[in-house]
């Protein structure tokens, strides 16, 4: 491990390896190659590959040109008449756009605003308001850490009690795993539907009938699954649903997040951020909080039209690809993945931290080794760009719209060279 | 009010009134005069007259170069390394730099996140942890609604009593209606450093010292002074404040909002929405939320980076104008609105409802009259966009960077044109 850097990699320069010959015949063949091409090069020369679209996607090219259109043309020239001349429903026809197109939901249940860490307290809250007098909350332990940090703060400032689930870190949240966990007094179940360190994909649709047995909700964080993995949330009986625009949608750092409630939960919901977006009539500026009826009622500020779009972008695009298409393609990387794991880094020690099984495993692939924190910074500084996940995960996060079969053959080879310079 | 207003409009093209020549010569002698050309044109040609700068302010010609050098340098070829590089810190760093240009506020005391209306609920329920047992919120009438609305709701949730103070529709909260309503239960008062309807600048400094003098906390809306009227938050001894980012800062619609806590009141304030941003250490992704030291313990979700990219070029163009200059231009528009009005308007039975006085005068003039809602429909119509406020006002808002004295005089004489055609 004391080689440097350079030369680890200058040494693997042009080199075909075994890797590298089958992702090009994979390139070739994938029906999804062309949309590499839509997306904005990096200007960074020492980039080899990027594998970390899972946690901020890259730009399509068409999000710059979007964006000038917009300065220039909406902002610029239609000015406070933006405002009425849409931007007022953006939240909601963005939202039913996404859903459309990766969500599975019928219209009138989806809207984007806030943070994906600002949503999951205003939809945990206001979930919680569907089941007064129940008093426990059931979390597992792979959920994201914000979604953790919230709900122990819900737990804390209404007196209710978290019930914690210990998941397998190289899996998720299996339904048998709730066996004697629910009850009368089950409130909320908070999970994610792809686990953000193994890729696990989480049965959304048993989980949520367990729930529903008792009478509990459910609201499930779709950070890591949207735009990746398919998601059902109308026949999968979904309550309630958040995620993360910057990922696999592309709607860059920070983009705005996105909420879903089921339309029989909407009027007996309520979320305690009530601010002026979630009025009904916003413009009267009345004395009296009343509820927008529907889904805006979980809307608060002003929403956060500039940053939606580059989300509008992302949504085009998977919309335009299509989700099954997408997931494919999915599949294929991670198999491909998990191929040159096994042949080039299993015999070195690394161990595979991600569900095999297809109907399991999400986007992204997680591998293991004692001295990952070490070599993800030696792969940062030679241009293979993957994340660290503490204690000694490297996650190989695989954005099939934008992510070449070559990408991965790329970061399994430099990880190799660096294991055994 | 049955004539055209296309015919109203041509018959007074061209023509020089008196409001015209003297604009001429105002915008000749103004100091800030070339700030004008920093933003971009709108492609609108029937814009006439952009007078809601104080709800939308226009973009710089620089945001559009900025953005496109983001999207394409950071986000596109920096890629997730972005984090690491700068953006982790961005929400301070920003903070700080918008608290040195407008808020007299020294470093470490702001922040950039969430919407206006998110923060104003994060805040709120932080300065409600610091005086435990007290049981009053007061609020004046004239708050704007969201604010009205988010403290009704905070009112309901823990238990807490409103108390209203009934304000002049044409004036603000004075010093002196705060006799007899606070006392050892005052927990909190929220009100606006500049009205949004009236734009009367209330004394911020004096309502703190009432409020402190009984033990209570005042969080102050600065959305319609920031960028506009000079303020000094560390000097005036403010608790809490919040404000926005679209109107003279120049963000873009749904810009991020800031937030303001003061350094002795950040280590007892606890705020509830507690995501992973506000978290010591947001990386190591452990058990348990253990809040930042300082500042960032208000923080919740992912910084809205993108929307932070034209905020910045905002604030630095106030920085370069500096607050000083700005505020005489501000009151040199606002002079110059009032003088057309009573010269051509009140005689047509138009009333002024803003103070006259410059140190309770904010940037913007609202004038009323009964039909004012139908005047104000023809004059979008007609490319001279203010803004109506129900039930009879139109605002002017003159926002000191891009709006010139000829505007100003335009819809003036469009307004005259209007109630004598």
């Amino acid at each position: 491990m004391t080689t440097s850097v350079d030369r680890v990699f200058a040494a693997g320069t042009g080199v075909r390896t075994a890797g590298t010959e089958r992702a090009a015949a994979l390139d070739a063949a994938d029906a999804l190659a062309s949309y590499g091409q839509r997306f904005l090069p990096s200007q960074d020369t020492t980039l080899r590959a990027y594998l970390d679209g899972n946690s901020l996607g890259r730009p399509p090219a068409e999000t710059a040109a979007a964006m000038d259109a917009f300065i220039r043309r909406d902002w610029g020239s239609r000015l406070i008449q933006g405002w009425t001349d849409a931007w007022m429903d953006w939240p909601t026809t963005v939202g039913d756009d996404l859903a459309a197109a990766a969500l599975g939901g019928a219209p009138g249940q989806t809207l984007v605003a806030d943070s994906t860490s600002v949503l999951i307290y205003k939809l945990a809250r206001a979930a919680l308001t569907t089941v007064p007098g129940r008093t426990e909350i059931v979390l597992d332990s792979d959920n994201f850490p914000t979604d953790r940090y919230l709900l122990e703060g819900i737990a804390v400032e209404l007196g209710l009690t978290l019930v914690w689930v210990e998941s397998d870190p190289a899996g998720g949240l299996e339904v048998d795993q709730l066996d004697g966990v629910l009850s009368e007094r089950t409130a909320l179940l908070l999970a994610s539907h792809v686990a953000y360190r193994s890729g696990f994909v989480a049965d959304v649709q048993a989980i949520n009938e367990r729930v529903h047995a008792v009478g509990g909700r459910v609201l499930w964080d779709l950070s890591h699954s949207v735009g990746s993995v398919p998601v059902e949330l109308d026949a999968w009986g979904v309550d309630f649903a958040v995620g993360c625009g910057y990922k696999y949608l592309n709607g860059g750092p920070g983009a705005p997040a996105f909420g879903y409630v089921a339309a029989g939960l909407q009027a007996i919901a309520r979320q305690p951020i009530q601010g002026w977006m979630g009025h009904a009539t916003p413009f009267t500026m009345g004395p009296g909080y009343e509820a927008h009826a529907g889904i805006r009622a979980f809307l608060t500020g002003t929403p956060p039209i500039l940053g939606m779009v580059p989300l509008r972008v992302g949504i085009a695009l998977v919309a335009e690809a299509g989700i099954g298409a997408i997931r494919t393609k999915s599949l294929a990387l991670t198999d491909f993945a998990l191929e040159l794991v096994d042949a080039q880094l299993v015999p070195l020690g690394v161990e595979v931290a991600s569900p095999r099984e297809h109907a399991r495993r999400g986007g992204h692939v997680t591998i293991r080794r004692a001295d990952f924190a070490d070599v993800n910074r030696q792969l940062w500084a030679g241009g293979v760009i993957g994340d660290f996940r503490a204690p000694d995960g490297i996650r190989l996060g695989l954005a099939p719209l934008s992510t070449s079969f070559a990408e991965v053959a790329v970061a399994v080879d430099a990880i190799e060279m660096l294991l055994t310079a």
